[in-house]
């Protein structure tokens, strides 16, 4: 793990963690012939690609009684934290519900109409990484925004269905759901097959494959975002208990070698401490090695002379997860700009946010945050916006459409005008 | 002008519609060389492309002064025009204004910040098509937003500055332009050279050129939208006038040959009338040629048994522009369900929501609107969820997190709650 004490070396590391996120040419070559095969072959395409890389030929639709008996065999104790965690993720994501509006001028009325989006495609990774979690952190904003028709997609390899998976989209209620996944679920959700009815939104996270597709059919369909490597970044004074702080970094470390996780502390001390605490938690967890590798990688522990240099190097980073685990965690909050999730005090580690405390934890990554939103309702509106005038308003507006459309050479823009004016 | 009456038509119409935006690979090998050269090379690529393209030599920044005496030429009628027309926007706007919220339960804090993008850069499109309009639409919402660094870059074909652009900037207080176009305007933006800063975010029409490269920098910055060629569609039943429904039609004919203009309406004589009243108008357009040619293209007139059918059939093109000419417009509304913006009744025609009716006219196009929204200052708005909890909070939560992240096979994120519960 780097330990970076100077400008320098500081942007090296940025330049160095961006590139994470760049896609490789011949991967893009590879998707592209699975989307153009499935746009024109349908079914077909999907049956292939589905024996090819899931190994097997099971029907593409999962049926809901499926669903539903695989559900029996999970234990009661995760049913209840995937219920609790749903019902809180539920409540804050209603709060972000928006509403149509207009207002009236003398005889014009404008505003704008808020509708959910028709229909939304959820991917869902399936395999090595099964996240009951990912289903319901990209369904329910979706259903609170008031979609109608959510289809799901999820590879089984060998036809296995994840059973916790299925616990989570029959606790929320969902009946379409497709044993079909990589580029070709992408693929199916974005053109459509004769299974698989084309969508408008395809959301959810997936390995370099789904990102990739969903990169190229963005336009032919709205996406979520493009989602990269997870990252966490904690600013710590010195109050800082280094064992949490340690404990957060790794649970980053952990998802996989691109992950990256990084300390920026005022306290010489802390940065130390940390250090050993790593070194020491590292040993127990069953993703070690992958833990290892991300760190020496991408982990990084930055010494900054003020809490004011922190923010100022969490705002370049544009971290995913922020932690801010100092003395007086609210009063850095004015400061810190770009983050995907803020996290403030040491009773708030990151994985809380994963899971229960009710914001979504599909987050911005690779610096996006410096303009992308964590995923919400608002993912899953569109807007419309509305024009009424009434003839006195029109006679208002007029003239200076006239001018307008005029100037910029538009004369069957101003006819519009003129010939009502004659009227 | 197509005149369609069975499905069968329609369905191959809309297909016809929707390949107007597919861009050809050629002109994205020729962005992708663009690009990268920039990306490489700053603002030596930046010199050697405005050389070529827009053919002159002159400093990339163009100084707020030359902005002030240029808009010198500007008559006092258009610039009372263009203020009008950025009262009214920013007005309109400032409805969008979404504020930062929080709320408490019992030691624990969620909420999300809405703040707004640092830095933005809108592209303003010059030579053949100078709109001044087009700077009041993309940059108010982003002056509302409370966006602190827009930068604008403005093609200047022979190193001539628009006037009117200028008098639009100079009204808007803008400082920071560059006279610089076409794809190499994108990549400066998304990349940065020597005298272009990076920016967050990108807006702004452009040709496919341009367009081109905003979905290939996406990811690296946001984008608003894709932009495709414009369309309008109109619902009339016998109530309408002939005579307007032909002039709004016109009006989007003219913008270029591929722009779609499209009547549905319940009534033969209506449809008859309006081809009458096209055939008359047109004439006497000085773009008479590409509204004719746009009208050969894509212009159809679709006849259909009811007001329902009609907006199943708006709903499933979605126009960017949609008018209701019918005796009842307001009936309509709440089954229309896709389209940028909605102009109601016969004294509200689509060329008064491009100038100054205040709502955005950069709408989504080519069927988008199923997920696109207008441009508003939604988009130079960013959120970040905020989790703050407490010692009793975090041991209200503990163990739904200890019993999630065990069930996914996250061990170090289950001991983040661990290693605190032990405290």
């Amino acid at each position: 793990m780097l330990t970076i004490k100077d400008k320098t070396e500081l942007q090296r590391f940025i330049k160095k963690l961006r590139k994470r996120s760049t896609s490789e040419p011949e991967i893009e070559t590879n998707v592209k012939k699975i989307l153009s095969e499935v746009k024109k072959r349908g079914d077909k395409a999907l049956i292939k690609y589905t024996k090819l890389f899931d190994k097997h030929t099971l029907p593409l639709k999962i049926e809901p009684d499926e669903i539903k008996e695989k559900t029996k065999e999970v234990s009661k104790e995760i049913i209840d934290a995937l219920r609790f965690a749903a019902e809180r993720i539920r409540r804050f994501h209603e709060r972000q519900l928006e509403k149509s509006w207009q207002y009236e001028e003398e005889d014009i009325t404008l505003g704008q109409l808020i509708r959910p989006i028709e229909r939304v495609g959820a991917y869902v990774p399936g395999g090595k990484a099964s996240y009951p979690s990912t289903v319901l952190m990209n369904i329910i904003p979706a259903q609170v925004a008031g979609v109608r028709e959510i289809a799901v997609s999820v590879p089984t390899p060998h036809g296995e269905l994840n059973s916790t998976v299925c616990a989570a989209l029959h606790l929320l209620g969902i009946k379409e759901v497709y044993r079909v996944g990589g580029a070709q679920a992408v693929a199916a959700m974005a053109y459509g097959t004769e299974t698989i009815k084309k969508v408008d939104k395809i959301v959810g996270p997936g390995n370099i494959y789904v990102a990739t597709a969903k990169k190229l059919v963005f336009g032919e369909v709205d996406i979520d975002m493009i989602a990269g490597p997870s990252e966490i970044l904690i600013i710590a004074d010195s109050s800082a208990n280094p064992a949490f702080v340690a404990a957060d970094m790794l649970s980053q470390a952990e998802h996989d070698e691109m992950a990256c996780s990084i300390l920026v502390t005022t306290s010489e001390k802390v940065a130390l401490e940390v250090k050993k605490e790593i070194a020491r938690q590292i040993k127990s967890l069953p993703k070690s090695e992958i833990a290892k590798k991300s760190l020496k990688n991408f982990g990084a522990i930055i010494v900054v002379k003020s809490l004011n240099e922190a923010c100022d190097v969490a705002n370049e980073i544009a971290p995913e997860h922020l932690e801010v685990m100092t003395e007086k965690p609210d009063n850095l909050l004015p400061l810190l700009k770009n983050a995907g999730a803020i996290f403030l005090g040491q009773w708030t580690p990151e994985p809380i946010g994963d899971y229960v405390a009710g914001p979504n934890h599909t987050l911005p990554t690779s610096g996006t945050a410096r303009f992308f939103s964590p995923l919400g309702v608002y993912d899953f509106l569109k807007r419309s916006s509305l024009i009424k005038v009434g003839k006195e308003g029109f006679n208002r507006l007029a003239s200076y459409v006239d001018v307008l459309a005029t100037l910029e050479g538009l004369q069957a823009h101003a006819n519009t005008v003129k010939i009502r004016k004659t009227t």
